[in-house]
């Protein structure tokens, strides 16, 4: 059972890298940390630490400043932080009514981000794929330069294969089997991967590491649109099922008799989404997000239709949420897209059919709560992916820093 | 970053334990096999598993036979298999209609088996508690010594809280928050661990790792009975939830007003569990086991009235797997209890209501197929969880083997 000098050699150097992941990965998700703060989180050695800390600052990826830490007692010591733009990805967003465009670095720090509406009718891919690309010109720091960019993530609303970024169908795009992640690469020219994923997985993914859900490792998360989506995520690990499609909560099978766009009957998208509010408030079902938010300023305004739409809209919500906390015993049900609206303004009826409907064991645990990131968590979801190679090793990244070319946005 | 000596020490110690665990695990799950078998599995060098097997077989846990490997050409190398007697755990299960106790070993090999009718109205704790215990001196090789069983599982058709085995509710025993756990652990006196656990939880554990789904990664188990249990495999690993109440699918909201034992209305189960079949069919909708096997007999003869309610439980399961379907993607779904039967009269129309109410991409990918493992599954599935300890740390019994008494009934 002796190593070989080769095998001890092969394993420091595994041993390195696993180790340069653990403190980018730290510092990427916590924030900004003393060496110490480092040594207690990575389990590591406080020599491990300044050695491999040192490695990073040298290739650029980190640096340390010796900040003020308000409200510590003692000393301050340097902090040690990600250089935001020293491995940036490009996150896209292909929402209902917009689409947006960000540059986000390590840390999920947001670098530029610029959002258009998306003209109705729009939905061709070809055209998607242009107003995206051309959507990099318009942000703050210009287009970034083919090089510099490490990671493409992409969120699209709706079933979406998570090895190669086939969009199975999207209905509010009219697409079905559309290998989008490969025809942006194309485009792009960039030679870096282009990890496509459903906005509703990614705006769990982003909720979790930095939203509402820090911290929480069953949370459920439940997004409204004209459809309904959701990310769940399960013991601290995102439930993806057998090829990515799980989590397509919209069309669980529900009371009531309205035709679904999935081709089924009585979803529960159909008593819960963008569509049913609307057409509880007289509005035509298509009248998307400009709809929604008339109806929710009409409601506030004291309107009666519109309130009791979104009542009646908010009942049919807790009895799916009760369901939902039945299946998966979540510690916290964030409610994103008009959802949180909703939430703040039919908070009692929700909980109350939730009550009605769920078991008191796992009721006494959840609490419901309205997204904290808004609409950029999908954005900032898809970075998260996008960046997932990088902190799984970023070793591989400090030899190739030469070719790196910074971002000017910073 | 050198390391002392006593650090080297106590990692390769740690080492060492690993590596027992990973062939302990793998004989475990996969059967006895050759040394060259064990190499591919475990990634652990040959002269690793040289020294680590001596151990084991040293320590009386597995026995090396150079057995005679069919339709394999060349010398048939010896086989290592784990001894099933060495390192026992009791498993128990609580059913509907029975009580059941066995011995199982490492290797799922069940030592004994037996299993009684449980008397209607004979639910109460301390009744149930001594008719199981009683249960051991009807065992095969007579009742295990104190001190031969290292761990003792419990299946429970009930909510249980994974940490204590607190049952918070049991609609078929009446119980609430019945300690159960405790209870069982005093009465028995044997100062190991009793785990208890939802019994479609073990039972898809059980069907995981040894039963229909072997293999597979993302599965849904359904299990019917007077209610509707399930237990959930999300890559590879149980749905647990935060404190292991996940899977209570019976739950989820349907069509229907039929008010559920649960308290709510309209849950699945009031459409899909055995009452809804028996209610269906004419009968009392408490006739149990008893009843639901008149029913599926009458339709085998060819009895209308059995036929339709066969067809109509059938379509209901369809449509509520439809929607378990889209929310968990999973490559199989098992149906256990009353549903396997249900499957073998009723298949089509289960898959027609499925294909309704799902959506094409995961719909692709999955296979409906009834369980494989019976009655028994949450029986061997309370032993996989009760034998966890010992599989994640082997080395931990080498020392104490001596004060171990072997079974008799081997």
């Amino acid at each position: 059972m002796r190593s070989t000098r080769q095998e001890l050699g092969q394993r420091s150097e595994t041993v390195r890298r696993a180790n340069l992941s653990a403190i980018v990965r730290t510092l990427h998700e916590s924030g900004p940390q003393s060496r110490s703060d480092l040594v207690a989180h990575t389990g590591l050695t406080r020599s491990a630490i300044r050695v491999l800390v040192g490695e990073l600052t040298a290739a650029g990826l980190a640096s340390e400043d010796r900040a003020v830490r308000r409200g510590r007692p003692g000393r301050p010591s340097p902090e040690v932080s990600l250089v935001p733009d020293a491995l940036p990805a490009v996150a896209f967003s292909i929402g209902v009514d917009s689409l947006s465009a960000a540059v986000i670095g390590l840390g999920g720090i947001v670098l530029g981000v610029v959002r258009i509406d998306r003209p109705r009718g729009h939905d061709g891919v070809n055209a998607i794929v242009d107003d995206l690309v051309g959507l990099l010109d318009r942000l703050p720091g210009g287009r970034p330069q083919s090089g510099s960019v490490v990671a493409v993530g992409v969120a699209v609303a709706g079933v979406v294969r998570s090895r190669d970024g086939l969009v199975e169908v999207a209905p509010n795009l009219g697409w079905s089997n559309v290998p989008f992640g490969a025809l942006l690469a194309d485009r792009l020219g960039w030679r870096v991967a282009v990890v496509v994923r459903n906005e509703a997985d990614l705006g769990v993914l982003a909720e979790h590491r930095r939203g509402a859900a820090i911290g929480v490792d069953d949370v459920v998360y439940v997004h409204g649109e004209a459809g309904v989506g959701s990310g769940i995520i399960v013991d601290g690990r995102p439930l993806a099922g057998a090829a990515g499609y799980a989590g397509e909560i919209g069309h669980l099978p529900f009371v009531g008799q309205v035709r679904c766009r999935c081709g089924s009957v009585g979803c529960w998208e159909t008593e819960v989404g963008g569509g049913a509010l609307l057409a509880r408030a007289g509005l035509p079902r298509d009248a998307g997000s400009e709809g929604l938010e008339r109806v929710f300023a009409a409601a506030e305004a004291g309107d009666p239709a519109a309130l009791q739409a979104i009542e009646a809209t908010g009942r049919a919500l807790g009895v799916g949420l009760g369901g939902l906390v039945n299946t998966f015993n979540p510690r916290m049900v964030v409610l994103g897209g008009f959802f949180g609206r909703l939430h703040q303004q039919a908070r009692q009826v929700i909980w109350e059919e939730l009550e009605r409907h769920s078991l008191p064991a796992p009721r006494a645990m959840v609490r419901v709560v309205p997204a904290a990131l808004g609409v950029d968590a999908p954005l900032l979801g898809a970075a998260e992916v996008a960046l997932e190679p990088v902190l799984a090793d970023p070793a591989t990244r400090l030899g190739s820093r030469g070719s790196l070319v910074q971002l000017a946005s910073a």
